[in-house]
């Protein structure tokens, strides 16, 4: 039986396991920067909160959500990663993570829940459209990164706009 | 003079009216359901923050963000939008008002501060390519509105997943 439930400051460990399967799988191990002592400050700092899947008391599933903001949309909630460990997919876990994360946009009455997919993820694609879900591809991602951030400096970089 | 400094309740007002104009420019004026009241809940309960640009006591510009959560890369910033009045554009007040958030960036050492552009918004992207911005095309932006959430019911849409 799997069980859905809020995740505590004590499945944090087994959470970052999860992440870290999963980046090994998409072979960017090193990309995972964050430490269990640095997600259990930011979860008690209320930075972000998320859903555990629990099968025979073990974690095989979480999915990783905080509040955005949006100019036009107010407070809403964005999913930033659903895991479920290999062994345990195509059970209905994934359904079950995002179904509790609904109901909770649902009871706090947001007007948007949002994610990305990778557009080249069909499998992905294909359960995010059962759920009538609206993709847009309109959108570029951009980023500054640490050492660019760093490395800044306004008046070099001044540009004339 | 251009002066760029931190939001308060007191500008809520005025940064709201430039997210109408703006709206109204892009021919979406009804897209905006956020209103002054729940914008200064929402920024005192820390949901977001916001600079504004101010000139002759008039504010003329500003840039939303708040704090989002990478599972690999923790606590970031997120742009959510940076809006400058159309009749002072070309300036320099957009590229003021981005250089406030990422010396912010630079300070608390976060690892990524992230935005959107939409595709075809050529000017945007030669602007935020002259600060060596990193941009991804690789991902779709999924969302579930309002009415679809107050609609759920797991049971009924269980999907064997």
């Amino acid at each position: 039986m799997i069980t859905i439930r809020k995740g505590t400051e004590q499945d944090i460990p087994a959470a970052l396991q999860l992440v870290i399967e999963l980046a090994i799988y998409e072979k960017a191990p090193n990309e995972v920067e964050v430490s269990v002592e640095e997600m259990t400050r930011d979860f008690n700092n209320n930075v972000f909160d998320f859903f555990v899947a629990e099968l025979n008391r073990e974690i095989v599933g979480i999915a990783l959500y905080y509040y955005k903001y949006s100019t036009w949309k107010g407070r809403c909630i964005y999913l930033d990663d659903i895991i479920v460990t290999e062994k345990h997919r195509n059970k209905g876990i994934g359904y079950k993570l995002i179904a509790a994360l609904i109901e909770l946009a649902k009871k706090e009455k947001v007007r948007k829940l949002e994610w990305q997919v990778l557009k080249w993820n069909t499998p992905a694609i294909e359960f995010y459209n059962k759920l009538n879900t609206h993709f847009d591809d309109e959108w570029l991602n951009c980023k500054l990164i640490y050492n660019q951030l760093q490395n800044f400096n306004a008046e070099k970089q001044e540009m004339g706009r």
